[in-house]
């Protein structure tokens, strides 16, 4: 439980002392560079120093913290400070922070020089147990989230859970969705566990378990042509509650909040088009409402939702495309969605009963 | 003589007819776009149009022309033109024009949706014997040539000599310097045929050679780990001689007149550090400065020059790295190079004896 293997490289569970400095030293890299958001310089990066013996020989790139710094604008600052700092082919950028820091750093090493290797810390609980793994890098435009980027695989992945101390209680929240959806598309016994532990305070245990079933899935099939579109249950909808929310809301919600409420919406879905049983249903729809509560969604989004869902990468041919339950541990992929069953299940989740959040 | 193939895609000669129409029509794709710049526009798309039968089922995105243009701000405007048309994953990007276009174009391709498909129509003969092929894609940053890109393949090659006819001389010229340095790199039999041809009106043949080698060179090594960097030869010089005049002539230096001048500053370097004959570099400075004049390098450049190529991408640790020839028709990769050594090559080549440009 301190290394499974992925398309090319090892993801390392706490044991950043021996495996990054071994990494760092092995010789390949002439340089190397941190990238940092403003929480993560205060909270993770004096942690990383310390494991690495206090050393002072690379430089830091710090950004904002937020998916507002997930834009081309602040990519063109990370490659104009790499530009700076002569940074060459052989420089090795370490992303020390959330899916937004990994995400943006990704891409960024990923074009720069066209290519450079990098790898991940993640240190939100969304990032170690999804953004981190798979390959994925993005930048949003204009609020299409991950519009551009690239499939590029980082040289390694550090899960330390040492950083879970200092993450609000909300992003911890936010990073249990998905691993709650990991147990919907793949794994019902892991469901039944997850959903009755302390998800506020999620083990080691249950972290490694999340990133084996994402793991295994990406690996499977790094492009996205087939198996990994799965691990979209839940996004189609709820990536537009989370473009909208951020246009939207003075404090909008986070990923793992839309995602919630965007399950609750294909589980509608599912139910209806892939036979998701009602019972499972409403374990989905209990569970997510007791630790999500309600985002109010008003009939007067409607339209604006489904203009963001029909800008959607996954759709083909204008058709929207969405990832459904077939039962409780498993998922079906390309289904398509009309218009009025996407608005139906929006409908459905405003007439919930529940305390809004 | 009417097909090559590269790294998993086919390179096309005059068969534009036959091959595009059954590339678009095959099914793949649910849409297509095409990219041009104001030049192409006019001299290049009714052509094609006239071969696709005049359909008008695609959306047309145009640039300007030149390497101004290949900045993030065009790539951005690609990318929200893209949006706007309501692309999807199974859309196909065909990149008309020049190098500019097939860079830019690919990049933008590359990056989108975290890919979609390209192809090159490539209609200046620079972007005829090496831009289409090989599969780099770029951008420039603050006048760093190609300092942002990927690699990444298009998935067919179209090169018309029809094209051509329209290009204007000094593009002729510019491309006939790549198509030189083919000889010069990988075939001296190929160098001693061109250095008499009519260089102003390449043969068909004679660009099939040019595209054979510098493709024979690429799917040997696509992400230029080795050999591939022999097609560098020329270019530590060319490209800071290509930036600088960039940013401070009124009509800058075309690629190939930059790079012919690199070619004599590392024709220079050659002998001196790889032990090509005296005799065979006089033969390249005569050919070259014959062909392409000679441009004015002023003493007082040089520290801007050398500035400009400690940013190049080719450096390792710092090091200024050339390729250098060994004799006519061979070259050899990773020559470090001097700050001296590299100032010496443009005195030399200041003081040859020829009218200006
Ligand atoms: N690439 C992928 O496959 C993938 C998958 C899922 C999500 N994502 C992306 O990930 C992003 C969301 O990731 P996120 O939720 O990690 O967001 P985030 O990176 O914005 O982090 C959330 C907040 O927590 C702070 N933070 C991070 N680590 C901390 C720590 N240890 N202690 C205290 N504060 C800390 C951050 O500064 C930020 O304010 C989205 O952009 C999403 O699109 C990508
Ligand atoms: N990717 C690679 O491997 C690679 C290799 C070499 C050069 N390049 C890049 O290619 C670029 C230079 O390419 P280029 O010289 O083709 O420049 P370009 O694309 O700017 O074209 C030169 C000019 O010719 C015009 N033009 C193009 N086709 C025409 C036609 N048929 N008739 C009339 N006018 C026409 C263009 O509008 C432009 O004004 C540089 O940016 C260079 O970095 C890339
Ligand atoms: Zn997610
Ligand atoms: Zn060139």
């Amino acid at each position: 439980m301190n290394q499974i293997q992925s398309i090319n490289y090892p993801i390392y569970f706490n044991s950043v002392t021996t495996h990054l400095n071994n990494f760092i030293n092995e010789g390949k890299y002439s340089r190397f560079f941190i990238l940092t958001d403003e929480h993560t310089s205060t909270h993770c990066l004096p942690y990383i120093r310390e494991k690495l013996n206090n050393r002072d020989d690379f430089d830091l790139i710090e950004i904002n913290a937020g998916e507002e710094s997930k834009t081309i604008d602040f990519c063109i600052g990370i490659w104009k400070m790499l530009i700076d700092f002569d940074a060459d082919r052989s420089s090795l950028l370490i992303n020390l922070g959330g899916g937004v820091v990994t995400d943006l750093g990704g891409f960024a090493a990923s074009t720069f020089k066209r290519g450079i290797d990098f790898i991940h810390i993640p240190t939100t609980l969304l990032s170690q147990v999804d953004a981190s793994v798979g390959g994925k890098t993005g930048i949003d435009i204009d609020n299409l989230k991950n519009i551009i980027g690239t499939f590029t695989q980082p040289k390694a992945v550090f899960i330390e859970h040492a950083f879970l101390s200092t993450l609000p209680a909300r992003q911890v929240k936010s990073g249990m969705a998905e691993m709650l959806k990991h147990g919907l598309i793949a794994d019902a016994s892991y469901w039944n566990v997850l959903k009755i532990s302390d998800l506020e305070n999620p083990t080691d245990q249950l972290i490694y378990q999340s990133v084996v079933i994402k793991n295994k899935v990406v690996t499977e099939d790094p492009s996205e042509r087939g198996i990994r579109k799965i691990l979209n249950f839940g996004h189609t909808i709820g990536h537009a509650l989370e473009s909208y929310s951020l246009d939207n809301d003075s404090n909008p919600l986070t990923h793992g909040e839309a995602i919630a409420a965007g399950m609750i919406c294909e589980a509608y879905l599912s139910h209806l088009k892939a036979g998701l049983p009602a019972g499972d249903m409403q374990e989905i729809v209990d569970t997510l409402l007791g630790v999500y509560g309600k985002y109010p969604i008003h009939e007067s989004c409607y339209t604006a939702l489904n203009a963001i869902m029909k800008k959607d990468k996954k759709n083909q041919g204008g058709k929207i495309n969405c990832s459904l339950l077939t039962k409780i541990g498993e998922c079906r992929i390309d289904n398509i969605c009309t218009d009025d069953e996407l608005c139906d299940s929006l409908k459905y989740y405003a007439s919930l009963q529940y305390a809004q959040v």
